[in-house]
């Protein structure tokens, strides 16, 4: 945990921009695996970590906007929690660590909540995304489960989002620290990977590094010699040279934050002369979009200046043609890059997903276009501030599957070299990403330096 | 997945034991770490896996025990899903290689069960575990979260139950894999390990195995220099010399098969003399509970020999006293043997205990006695049966606030000697755990062999 004046003061921002009422936030419960006391590792809400910084199990917390208190609603151990779990810090020691003076036990949190409804007052809440969670609130507000997110408070969700999207100075440290943590995992996988392996015992090493860290990963690592697939969750293919291997995967911080970075490299010594050319426009696209970051300017327009930069360099190799601007507006460049170039960072790897892309990545002014392929994708657009940490991830993936789709509709074929793309189908996939944080004139890069040019990549893979 | 006629026996058997009505399956669904598209790793329902074997989130199948029908509910992939994870065999062909010959949308379920509710006719479902389903269940069938469980069928419990208990041959091969690999593993743990490395480096191997093997860890992996904390998933502690590291931990085939092995092992190379005797009574309780294993013998008394042995071993070496039979009669034993000597194994480490240890574990003739503290932890009583699979693992466990409370109640003294005990506090534990086959006359241990005793494990720990 931080030190619990950070907390208080934490509360104290969030009490001042939110009117009258309570505000209620619910920690996580524990996830059963295959039966109840079978569960997964545990994951606090982020939120909750945020203001309350407690990782433990099946509690809530309320702030009293007219009062001057905050509760946290648990339960302490019992003999056999011990027995079972070993001693603990005691609630009340958890929560005068966070700065809270005030614990009752969890079951009266129901009846508390109720006397706010009856005198209705406003009870704030956030929207749930675990089903424990979607139960209580569905079972405390009277309401159906389909219900329950458009009864989430607006104004809670966008003080939060307000806060935690500009991060302090001790947040900056450990999301510092989760992108180096990351960036010696990866090295360490750039220089294990071997033809023959198989993807899971490359995977292997990075759930080694994660849990050798005292964290976790921040997300299922996407480790492949299938690129193109953009959230590949399989590790069954062995590796094979002339192959490239696609590492998308990043540590999460003993308090939580994470570090989400990806590097694409050859399985044998060197990329072939194809694989160095589409590498060559994707690490463009990464610098183009880097070198723009900068308070004011709109994320949206990061992201178009990458899918340029992609689209002049398909069309130098002639997989694209036309003008570079009309096949970005059409979005005839999302055959090759069907995603956004980045998203915010933070406590999740996605930061506030749960929160709602309309509050973290878009303004009321600026709503998101959500009919064009990739574009519908791109989870931030809006302008960037200081404290901002985000993502820069571009990359170009050959999809046959989609392929055959455009090219069956003819989908702009006026920007698409069809028949010179037929020869790319195996391609598989290429994608460069590194964290970056928005400073009080432009921006720096998180973590330490990560071999990123083809000859620091080959110069590895040639000395292994 | 095992072979398609397999699934089909399988639910054939099922359905002869069952009279009207269908029977409802739920699959499990994916499980959100800190929003909703970020899961944990997938996790299928083990009963679903048995009948269906279908590894996918958000599929449900009916089994219509009047009809000849079995239906998959779910949904193919769009072209975005592709996108984003990859071309796979498509929904039909999954349900082919199960023998299932209809496949229908997900959204046709309720409508499909509506109908039956509606005509009276019996659906019968398990209790679920997971809060996705218990939704589902409670909407369906118009019950609150409470009354879910109640009404969950018990004629399909036990049916479920004396199937699933029961291990064919192609269940043996996978729970001998499992055990092996997992027998590899603690093996790489034992060798490893070297005093000033933190529990997390050693966690970490533990990670690294089961990603490698291609399944993943049956359950989190207990590793730690205090052995006594039953269930302890901190993992910060430094090795010291003179420390004794407890290592329970087991991985799961890629079919879902769980291994279950715990070793006790010195930090340093060797077990100081009274770890070495402690261990010598938990050795000779194993084998004294392991040996008595056959068809035909309640596993009550398997517990109770367990029990008996390292009463008469504490006696031995002063710290409890009295008669050894009246002594575990009274439950004084549960001071050092707080839970159970077993529990049964097979897709789930505690193997169906989503359905019910009343179930799985008892009979209706055998009910548990659930007040008195340690027989109130054993999870199997009943009598044993050719094709259980089951673990033996008896312990001694010194908790200090164990002993604090239950010497203010002055509990057990006559069978307790608390003034020695005292020099014991800071003991630690020890636990021996293997899996076992229950066969036509006796028993087999699964796997292969894990060093044992205290020259095996010594010598491992010297030759480093
Ligand atoms: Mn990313
Ligand atoms: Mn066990």
């Amino acid at each position: 945990m931080f030190e619990k004046h950070i907390y208080a003061n934490r509360r104290a921002q969030l009490k001042k921009s939110l009117g009258s009422g309570i505000l209620l936030f619910l920690g996580n419960e524990e996830s059963p695996m295959n039966y109840k006391d079978n569960a997964y590792h545990f994951r606090q809400d982020s939120t909750f970590l945020y203001y309350f910084g407690i990782k433990e199990p099946a509690l809530a917390a309320v702030i009293d906007l007219d009062g001057d208190e905050t509760i946290l609603f648990g339960d302490e151990m019992s003999i056999d929690d011990i027995v079972w779990m070993g001693r603990q810090k005691t609630l009340t020691e958890k929560a005068s660590d966070a700065a809270i003076e005030r614990v009752l036990p969890a079951k009266e949190l129901h009846q508390y909540i109720s006397s706010y409804i009856t005198k209705k007052q406003k009870v704030h809440y956030l929207p749930p995304y675990r089903a424990e969670n979607k139960t209580k609130i569905s079972s405390w507000f009277g309401l159906s489960v389909s219900e329950i997110s458009n009864r989430a408070s607006i104004d809670l969700i966008k003080a939060v989002v307000a806060q935690r999207s500009v991060k302090s100075a001790e947040e900056i440290v450990q999301l510092d620290l989760a992108a180096s943590l990351s960036a010696d995992m990866h090295q360490v996988v750039m220089q294990a990977a071997r033809p023959g392996m198989y993807e899971r015992e490359i995977v292997a090493k990075i759930h080694q590094a994660a849990m050798a860290s005292g964290g976790q990963l921040a997300y299922p690592a996407i480790l492949t010699v299938h690129g193109q697939i953009l959230h590949n969750h399989y590790y069954g293919n062995q590796l094979q040279e002339g192959q490239m291997v696609l590492n998308d995967s990043g540590l999460e911080t003993e308090l939580g934050y994470a570090g989400d970075l990806t590097r694409t490299f050859p399985v044998g010594r060197q990329f072939t002369p194809v694989q160095k050319d589409i590498y060559e426009i994707v690490l463009q696209a990464y610098t183009d979009a880097k070198d723009l970051l900068a308070p004011g300017i709109r994320y949206l327009d990061v992201h178009l200046t990458a899918c340029r930069t992609l689209t002049q360099g398909l069309k130098d190799i002639g997989l694209m043609r036309g003008t570079v601007e009309d096949a970005v507006n059409a979005g005839a460049h999302a055959m090759f890059f069907q995603c956004g170039t980045g998203h915010m960072m933070g406590l999740d790897v996605h930061d506030m997903e749960d929160l709602g892309e309309q509050y973290v990545g878009y303004t009321d002014q600026l709503i998101k276009n959500t009919t064009q392929f990739g574009l519908k994708s791109l989870r931030l657009g809006k302008e960037l501030q200081p404290g901002y940490v985000l993502t820069v991830e571009p990359g170009i993936y050959i999809i046959p599957e989609l392929i055959d789709q455009w090219k069956a509709d003819n989908r702009f074929k006026e920007y698409i070299n069809y028949e010179r793309l037929e020869q790319f189908r195996e391609f598989t996939g290429i994608r460069i990403e590194d964290d970056f944080l928005i400073t009080e004139n432009n921006s720096r890069m998180l973590g330490k330096h990560l071999s990123l040019t083809v000859s620091e990549i080959e110069t590895i893979r040639s000395s292994v």
